[in-house]
C-alpha cells in the first residue's frame, strides 16, 4: 500500500482525496471551493486539451474567447436556462476598493455600484448567442462552428477536487447552422468525438446514450451524454453535447436570410467537457500504490532509475535510452537526483502514474540487460539492451489496452438487469454498478425513484435493441430500458 | 487603401480599429471593456501562447492554475501591491441569484451576501504566494519554477481592443528561489526570454531596460521591461519581468530551512505578456490593405486563389503543391469558393495578412509556372513550377527577416537624443519616437517632464555607455540618458 494513502476497498473517498494530494495533482485553496491545480495535474489536463483540440480542429471547429462575465438580464433571456443557471453563482456588483477611511484594510467603494450586476459565465450560450446576432446575417454566414477553452464558475455547496469544484476549467463549443438536421448532425458529431476520446485516450469505456428531459441542460431539446463506471461503482457523466434547437436563437433574435430570402431562426449545439475528466481518469484506472495513467495521456512515459546512482557507464546507456524514446515522441525522465535511494524513487514514480520504469545497474549492464517494470500490472522483466526501446515503445501500446480491457470488463461484471423494484433496489443497495430497467418514461417515476434509491438515469441509450415492456416502479408500459446508477 | 480602412497617416486611431474590425480579429462585447477575440484573433494568440509556452518549458518551467478569485484580505497583505491593484477591480459581493418577487427577471439574493469580498485576479501574486506557503519548507522545494495561462481583470475606464480591456488573457510566471542572486538571474532570464520572442517570432525589435522606481510594477524591487516602438512613433510596453525581493514572502511568511537548518524567507519572481501582444504585432507591421503577420505567427502561411476557379488541372498542382508545403510544417488554405472571384479572394487573404499568396491559372500553367505574391511588400513573381516550394520556404523567412529590419530601421529614423528641455519639447511635439536624454533620477522630475510633455521614461537602458551629464529638465546632475517617449 502506498505511504499514507487510503486502500479503496476501506475508503474509497479518503484514498480519492490522498491520490490527488499524494501524487501532487491538486490543492485546496484559501477560496471556498476553488482548487490549485499543481504542476502533475495540469500537465495532465494539458494532454487532454491538446488532444481533445486537435480533435475538434480535425471536425472543423475554431477557437474563440468570449467575455468572463455575463450581464444579469442575459441570464433571464431563456427561460428554461435561467432555472439551471441563475441561482448559486458568483455575482459581481462593484467595480472598485477604497482605503477604509477606519483604517481596516481595504473596503468596497460603495459609489462604484454597477447598473447591472455581472455573473461570471456558469456557462456561455448567452454571451455568446448575443454575439453571434452580429456575426450571422446570411445563410452564407453559417455553420458557425467555435470552440472556446475558459474558467467557469458554480458556486456548489460540496465541492471535491476535479469531480466538482465550483471553478473549473472546460471547453465549451458553440456551432450555429442552418437546418435542424445539421444542428442534430454535429451534436451526435460530438458526442462520439467525445466518446472516442474517452476510450482512445482515457483508456475509459463509456455507454453513449441521451439524457432524459428531467436530466437535460438547461435549454436543450435533446442531451447526449458518455457515461463511465468507476471503480466503486458510481457513474460518471464525462461529457455531454446539446441539441439546443432556435431556442437560444430565439432568446437573442439571431436570425439567418436563407438561400430564398427569407428571415429564419439559427439552430443551435453546444457540448463541453471539463477538468472533471482528470477526476474520470484517477477513478477509472488507479491503485493503492496511486496514480495509473493510460500512456496517451501521461506527461511522462518513462521514468529511468540508475541502480544505486549515476555513473558514466549507466550514465551513457540511460542517456542513449533516453535519446531513441524521445525520437519516438515519448516524454523521459532520466532521475538522477542524489539525495533519493532507488526505492524512494520507484515509490515515487509509482505514485505519479508513470506508465513505465526502467531501472539500469551495473550487474545488469554486464549482462547487457535492464530491468522495465509495467506501472498497471506491476510487473517487471530483464530485457536486452538491444531492443530495449523497441520494447518499450510496445509495451506502452500494451498498457493502453490493458488499461482500457480492465476497465470495460469491470464494467461487464458490474452491469446488471432488474426485472423488478425489489431486485432493483438490492442491486442498488449492494451498490452494484449500472442497472438496467425498464421505466415508464416519466418525470415522476424518475424521481421517486431517485428519492427511494439514491439511483438516476443515467441514459437512454439509443443504439440498443429497444424491447417494450413493464415499469419496475409504477408498472405502466416501457418503451425500452435504460441504464441507472448512483453518480457522481 | 483596403476596402473600409482609413490610412494610417490620416487617423492612425481609426486604422487601428478598422484593422482589428475587417481583419475578423475582435468584437466590442456586450459586458463595457471586454472584448470577444474572434477566431482569427484567437488563431494568433495561440500562436503566441505555443511558441512561449515551449519556451517557458525550455528554460524549466512548468504550468499550474491557481484560482480566479482572491480574498479581499489579501490584497492588504503587501503595502506597495494594494496601492497598486486594489483600485479599479471586479467585486464579487454575493453568491446567488432568485427569481426576482416582483417578476422583473432574476435579482441578487439578499441573503447570500459573502462574508469576505472576493476579487476577480487583476494579477495572482498574493493567492499564489499564499500556496506557496504550503508548498515551500526546505531548500529542497527550491526553486519553484511555474507559470500559469490565464484571464485577468482590470477595471479600466478607456479600453481599446487588445491593447487596453477590462478582461484580459495573459500568462503570468511566478517563482521562487533561495537565493536573491539566483531571483535577479531568473527575472533576467525572463526578460531575456522576452526579448528574443519579441524580435525572432514577433520581429519587433525592442529596448530591453529597467523601470524607474515610478513605473515598477506594484510590490517589485526592479522591473524589467522591453519595449517597442509603434508605426504612429508611440511606445509600447510589450513585457515585463519583475524581482520581487522577499515583499511577497514576508506578507504571506514563506520560509524556508536552508542547508544550515535556519529558516529564510523566500525570493520572488513574476513575469507576464499578454493579448496586448497582438496589438503590438497590428501595430508594428500592418498596412491600409490590412494586417500583416511574420510568418512565424501566421495561422496560414500560405493561400493558394485558383483562376479564376477550380478545375481538374489547377486542383491537381494546388493539391500537390499544399501537400509538399504541409509536410514542412507550413500551414496552406486552397481557397476553392466559387461564390469569390481571384480579385476578392486577394484582397481578402491581403486583409487577413496570409504571408504569401499563390494564384495558380491555366494560362500560368501551360508556361509551368505559378504566381507569388509577398504581403510584406506586394511584389508579385512568376516562379516555375519546379522549386516552387522551396521558393516558398525560402520566401517566408524573407518576408520574416524583412518585417524584422523593416521595423527595426523604423525605430532608428525615430530616435532621438535631446540635449535641452526645448529640445526636447520639440521632439515630444513633433511626435518623434523615442526620445534619450539625461534625467536626474527624481520622481519629481519624472512627473514634471511628463505633466508637461506627455512623455513618460520607458525605461533605463542597461547595457548602454553610461555618461554622466546634466538632468535636461532640473539641471541637476544625471548618471546616465534614459529613454522617453509617449506611450500606449
Amino acid at each position: 500500500m502506498g505511504k499514507g494513502i487510503a486502500s479503496r476497498s476501506e475508503n474509497y473517498s479518503q484514498w480519492y482525496n490522498d491520490i490527488v494530494k499524494r501524487a501532487g495533482l491538486a490543492d485546496h485553496s484559501a477560496v471556498r471551493g476553488c482548487m490549485v491545480i499543481k504542476p502533475h495535474g495540469f500537465a495532465i489536463w494539458e494532454k487532454i486539451k491538446a488532444n481533445l483540440d486537435k480533435m475538434f480542429k480535425d471536425t472543423g471547429h475554431v477557437n474563440a474567447y468570449f467575455p468572463l462575465f455575463i450581464p444579469k438580464s442575459f441570464l433571464s433571456r431563456e427561460a428554461k436556462h435561467v432555472e439551471g443557471f441563475a441561482k448559486e453563482c458568483a455575482v459581481v456588483t462593484h467595480h472598485r476598493l477604497m482605503n477604509d477611511p477606519e483604517g481596516g484594510g481595504v473596503v468596497v467603494d460603495p459609489s462604484a455600484k454597477l447598473e447591472e450586476e455581472l455573473i461570471v459565465r456558469p456557462t456561455s450560450e448567452t454571451i455568446i448567442w448575443n454575439t453571434y446576432k452580429d456575426w450571422i446575417q446570411s445563410y452564407r454566414d453559417l455553420p458557425v462552428l467555435v470552440n472556446q477553452w475558459a474558467n467557469v464558475v458554480r458556486w456548489e455547496m460540496r465541492t471535491r477536487p476535479f469531480l466538482r469544484t465550483a471553478e473549473f476549467l472546460w471547453q465549451e463549443g458553440h456551432t450555429a447552422h442552418a437546418t435542424k438536421e445539421e444542428a442534430i448532425e454535429e451534436a451526435e458529431k460530438m458526442h462520439e468525438v467525445y466518446a472516442r476520446f474517452a476510450e482512445d485516450y482515457m483508456a475509459m469505456p463509456v455507454i453513449k446514450g441521451v439524457k432524459t428531459e428531467n436530466e437535460r441542460f438547461a435549454g436543450a431539446l435533446e442531451t447526449y451524454t458518455i457515461e463511465a463506471l468507476m471503480q466503486d461503482k458510481k457513474a460518471l457523466q464525462a461529457g455531454t453535447s446539446h441539441f439546443l434547437g432556435q431556442n437560444f436563437a430565439k432568446a437573442f433574435d439571431v436570425t439567418f436570410l436563407n438561400e430564398n430570402n427569407k428571415d429564419e431562426h439559427v439552430w443551435a449545439t453546444s457540448w463541453g467537457v471539463s477538468t472533471r475528466l482528470v477526476g474520470a481518469l484517477i477513478m477509472t484506472h488507479s491503485d493503492d500504490q496511486g496514480l495509473v495513467l493510460p500512456p496517451k495521456l501521461a506527461p511522462v512515459h518513462v521514468a529511468i532509475v540508475p541502480i544505486p546512482k549515476p555513473g558514466p557507464e549507466i550514465d551513457e546507456v540511460a542517456h542513449k535510452i533516453r535519446e531513441q524514446l524521445e525520437a519516438k515522441n515519448l516524454s523521459v525522465q532520466y532521475d538522477t537526483d542524489l539525495k533519493k535511494r532507488p526505492g524512494f524513487k520507484f515509490a515515487e514514480h509509482e505514485l505519479k502514474g508513470v506508465p513505465v520504469r526502467l531501472a539500469i545497474g551495473k550487474r545488469d549492464l554486464e549482462k547487457r540487460q535492464i530491468e522495465v517494470a509495467r506501472r498497471d500490472t506491476g510487473e517487471k522483466v530483464s530485457v536486452p539492451l538491444d531492443g530495449a526501446v523497441e520494447f518499450v515503445e510496445k509495451l506502452l501500446d500494451d498498457i493502453q489496452s490493458n488499461l482500457y480491457n480492465r476497465a470495460l470488463e469491470f464494467r461487464a461484471a458490474n452491469t446488471h438487469e432488474a426485472k423488478s423494484l425489489s431486485e432493483f433496489k438490492e442491486l442498488m443497495e449492494a451498490n452494484s454498478g449500472f442497472v438496467k430497467a425498464h421505466w415508464d418514461g416519466t418525470t415522476e417515476t424518475e424521481l421517486r425513484i431517485k428519492d427511494e434509491t439514491k439511483a438516476t438515469i443515467r441514459c437512454v441509450v439509443k443504439d440498443e435493441n429497444d424491447e417494450a415492456g413493464i415499469c419496475i416502479y409504477s408498472g405502466r408500459p416501457s418503451k425500452r430500458k435504460v441504464l441507472f446508477a448512483k453518480a457522481y
